[in-house]
């Protein structure tokens, strides 16, 4: 029976405990009571109150929207699995669409034709996408296809649908995707795109998808706001 | 072809590049200038190379010994499967072990007894353990089990081992485990245990594990720093 660090509570975690419980008596969507008035009721300093606030904005417990501070909704709780995310966040009962960001053409550099099994010069299609859920913006993906391998896409394909369905409707399927997944905090461009400041922790998820024949069908980079996703995952032996 | 949002290059960014080029030429553990000479050496204000520095810092790139800065190697990579880190990691050619902050005699409240599927008010074993790579600290997990099931465990337990393999000695198998994956900052306590200050982005898993008849094993909580940390999952239909 050894303890070897005591807690530090300080005092912003104390007056965070009690803007829980008083958001616990609130609804989602209701207005937060403002800086000053929390000052006020819990005879702190106003920036003993912002560092309480800044940790409940960044754990999703609330949200801003311009001026305002509003009680959050629970995160968007989604597997970490292959396939599309609009789908899953659909099937969860979410409205969720894309918004367009831009294509490009790229040709492929040393890194890019390795991971797409392709030769260096080789063209690219790029696709960067915001994904919303519910009006939120959540995440931006970015997509890099082998261009030879989807022709036409440019032209046809509905931006707001899921690309993992085009590609399925192409006759490629979806066999195996490696991921890596680690932590970032958003540069000024993606902070503005997902509405968010650059000092909100963000998921960094990185996959390569392959056909059965072990194929690359695609890059993904995707970033997505860690103060409203949570991933699941089963784990078996 | 369109493209609707510009990126926007802040001074920063670009003094960012530059420290990167000049980090490529550099090995792992060597130090990195003063903030004093970069600034003169790329004719820009302090703050902006402080700010570069910190983005640095968060992407793993650099470290900070005291008051050294020094080139970090590369992050250690991890699956995210069932099973121990300490043996991924000395699978993996790392040096790997646990220091003990504590054990905690607890009462399962509500949750918890929910989680591990044991009555209000049973006996639960909390162990909270530093995991430390290579002499890092990165991770802080929190454990729980019920009592009844790991009689003698606080006595006999050599809590620098792996308790998956401690539990597996004791002929409990891990069939399934459920994973919850967020994005956190840590508080003080958490900081200072992991050597990091509370602006570093961390990893939140929440995991409970079970046996093969469905019974919960153990309920852990652990923070992992996503500054030195890669999960790799692999995705199958």
């Amino acid at each position: 029976m050894t303890s070897t660090v005591e807690p530090r509570v300080l005092k912003h975690q104390i007056v965070r405990a009690s803007i829980e419980e008083l958001l616990d008596g609130l609804r989602v969507g209701d207005t937060v009571p403002s800086e000053r008035d929390l000052a006020v009721r819990f005879d702190v300093a106003r920036e003993t109150v912002r560092q309480a606030l800044r940790e409940l904005l960044v754990a999703g417990r609330i949200e801003r929207q311009g001026r305002t501070t509003l009680v959050a909704g629970p995160k968007l709780v989604l597997p970490l699995a292959l396939g599309s995310y609009t789908e899953a966040a659909r099937t969860e009962g979410h409205t969720a669409t894309r918004i367009l960001v831009g294509w490009t053409r790229l040709t492929a550099d040393a890194d890019l034709a390795g991971q797409l099994a392709i030769k260096e010069g080789d063209p690219v299609i790029q696709l960067e996408r915001v994904l919303t859920t519910d009006g939120v913006h959540l995440g931006l993906e970015t997509t890099r296809l082998p261009a030879h391998r989807y022709p036409g896409l440019i032209d046809t394909f509905d931006y707001t649908q899921s690309l993992y369905a085009e590609i399925a409707g192409r006759g490629i399927t979806f066999a195996k995707a490696v991921d890596s997944i680690e932590t970032t905090l958003p540069d000024a461009r993606e902070a503005a795109l997902l509405t968010v400041d650059t000092r909100t922790p963000m998921f960094l998820l990185k996959r390569v998808s392959y056909d059965p024949a072990g194929i690359p069908i695609e890059h993904r980079r995707s970033l997505y706001r860690g103060d409203r996703m949570t991933f699941t995952a089963i784990q078996t032996p």
